[in-house]
Formats: C-alpha cells, sequence, structure tokens
C-alpha cells in the first residue's frame, strides 16, 4: 500500500489554532490540487479528532483526474477511530461516498451498532488504541492499494512511529497561526533518538497560491 | 529597527524534539547562510529557553559579508530574560562580542549584580515580563537598527503578537521530529481571531542543503 499524507500549515507549522478551529490557510489552487491527490487514491483517512473538530465531509475530488489515472469510482473515506467516537450524524458518514472506521476492541458495541444502521463498514484491529499496520493491512485486503491522508496530527504522527508513510506534501501558507498547543502535522510524542526520525527526499518545491507546496518521500 | 526572525525547522514544523535537545536539522550550506545574516545584523536576540537548552555562543558571522554590507565590529549577542535566568557561565557570555540581557523588574537584583560582574548590559523593560516594544527600542536607540531573531517560539510568539517582526526566513529540513510538545517557531498562546493572525508574504523559495528555505516579509 501507498500512503501519501497531505495537509496545509501555516508558516509555523500549525494545521490550525489551538481552538482547533478551521482556518483557510490555502485558496483555490490548492483546493483544486487536494481534490487531484484524492482522485489518484482509493481512500481518504482522518483521524477522528479532525472529524470531531472539523466536521469534514471528504467527498469532493477531480473527476476527471480520476478518470485520466484510471481509477474507478469514488474515493472510500475512512476514519481512524479507537473508540468509534465519529457522531452518527457527522457529514463523512453522509453522501455517497462509503465509509469505513477503524476501530480498536475498546470501541463500544452500542456505538458500533448504531454506525452500523448508518451503512459504515468498521475493521476492528488493536486492543485499546487501533492498530495501524493491521487495519491498513486489511483496507489493503479490500482493495486499497492508494491511501491519502488528510491529518490530524495524532495520526500521522503514529503513522510515522509506525513506518507506514510513504509521501509527505505540505501547503505551507504565509500566515502565522502560533500556540504551543496548536495542532501541527506530526504531535503525538514525538521522537526523541536521531535514529528514530523518519528521513525524507524533498522532491518538489512549487509555489500555489500565496504559499508553497513541499513534496517529500519518505526514505525508507 | 528592522526585525528578522530566522531558524532551521523540521518538515513538521519543530525547532528541536520534545526534550529540547538541539538537533542538526539543515548543513553547512544552510550555517554560512546563518552566517551571512548575523553579518548583516547589528545584534543577534534569543530566549532565554534557547541559552537554558542550547546554550548558544552567537559569536560566529561572516566577516567578509560584514564588510561587504558595511557594518563595523561585531553582533551584539541578546537575551531576551526576564528574570535574569541566564546562567554566568554561559557561553553566550563568553568570547569577545558584548552581550545585552533585557530583564523585567521582576529579575532577582543578585543575579544581575552577578550578570553585571560578567561585564553583561542589562536592559530593564516591563514588570513581570520583558516589555518588548520598549526593550527594542532602547536597544534602537543604542544603535541596533538591524536585528536578528535566532528563537525560541516563546520569544517569537511574543514579537509577532506585539507586531515587532518585518521578516522570517525558515530553513524547512528534510526529516520529521513530531511531538505535540516539541517546540515551534511561534508557540505561546497562539492566536485564535482571523483579524490578529500576522499574514506574510512570500518572497523567495531556494532549496538550499537537503531541504528549503522560505523567505517571507510580514505585511504591515
Amino acid at each position: 500500500m501507498h500512503v501519501h499524507v497531505n495537509a496545509a500549515v501555516s508558516a509555523d507549522g500549525k494545521l490550525s489554532t489551538r481552538r482547533r478551529e478551521q482556518v483557510r490557510i490555502s485558496g483555490d489552487e490548492d483546493f483544486a490540487r487536494v481534490d487531484r491527490i484524492r482522485a489518484e487514491n482509493d481512500a481518504v483517512l482522518v483521524g477522528v479528532g479532525t472529524v470531531l473538530a472539523d466536521d469534514p465531509s471528504l467527498v469532493r475530488f477531480d473527476r476527471d483526474h480520476r478518470e485520466s489515472v484510471g481509477k474507478s469510482g469514488v474515493p472510500t473515506r475512512v476514519v481512524a477511530d479507537s473508540r468509534a467516537r465519529t457522531p452518527p450524524d457527522a457529514a463523512i458518514l453522509a453522501g455517497d461516498a462509503p465509509t469505513t472506521l477503524l476501530v480498536s476492541e475498546a470501541a463500544p458495541i452500542d456505538r458500533l451498532s448504531a454506525l452500523r444502521e448508518a451503512s459504515v463498514s468498521v475493521v476492528v484491529a488493536g486492543t485499546e488504541r487501533v492498530d495501524l499496520p493491521c487495519a491498513l493491512a486489511e483496507l489493503e485486503s479490500r482493495g486499497v492499494a492508494d491511501l491519502m491522508v488528510e491529518g490530524g496530527g495524532e495520526l500521522v504522527f503514529s503513522l510515522f512511529a509506525d513506518g507506514l508513510v510513504d509521501a509527505l506534501t505540505l501547503y505551507v501558507g504565509s500566515l502565522v497561526l502560533g500556540g504551543r498547543e496548536a495542532p501541527t502535522i506530526a504531535d503525538g510524542e514525538g521522537f526523541v533518538e536521531r535514529a528514530s526520525f523518519p528521513e525524507l527526499s524533498l522532491d518538489g518545491v512549487e509555489r500555489v497560491d500565496d504559499g508553497v507546496v513541499l513534496q517529500w518521500t519518505v526514505d525508507s
């Protein structure tokens, strides 16, 4: 499976303010770029924190571009949601695209039943937290060869820590959000030892809107 | 006064690990670039957190470049240090360059006496915390027309909050540090309202070492 993390951050590396309110960081040209990346992927993954903070629908993608890259259907929406906290009326469960929840064994049965009634597919992996290598392997067995990840920072850090990220693309916007508690693209516990830092190769640098898109592949 | 913030951050926007241990993020080409920026400035400012974490000496600069831009002498080293916590044996107090401490009225007298014995100039501004507009005005009256700021994130956020930053340059390195508690270039409380976000203009994008240097001016 190929895993591609994409996000927009402020010049100081923040996904949003400390209140986790969504901020328009990029512009129309970048939104179109994101729609093309979604079109290239079989599924789009976000963490439940992002679902609770932003209520994204993740249904938009570039249909012409999807056809041109030879993908059929629509990208599946996936939520990493250890305890099944996705609200049954979340936008990510509405609309025409299918949705899969990655949960752990700690997810309450009644929540899972309610979500299954909303036609959500469920992958159970891990005891207390989602076992990401296992969950992504299950997604792959269900036909997800190309997975896009749109945050948030807790999920992305876990994916890096598990060595699951292949590519990282960031739109860096021309504004400052600040905040020692504002989310970044890789939060979590953080790496400490040099040997554990994921190393990247910078493949692309392109000015887009008022900012710049930086594109890396993750060295294996 | 012209205030230029310069720092090296990881791809995920961190200055160092959550343990605040210094990490080599850039390489020789970027170090030479930093030495040129220091040469262009009358003083180099850091926060006391950076002094306590990294013990920088800040004596290096590009002497040929300084001559070519018509500056004489060496850049003064300045520490924003509300309570005068800079250790008397800190590297920033040693060497041939002069050092100025920006403190508040809350700085203990005995610490100030010890530091004055180490030939440190002291600017007192503010009651509990350094009043940065006032302290920078005092620096300007002492001949600092061009001030470089090398972090950390608490100081830089305060400078942005006070509207004192004119330019921001970041070397973005090709590695991931992660950590919700790892320092970024603008920490502090963070901005919340759109109207308060400092807006920037991206002036330069240049590949340097394995990363990229992004150069912004702050819109006034």
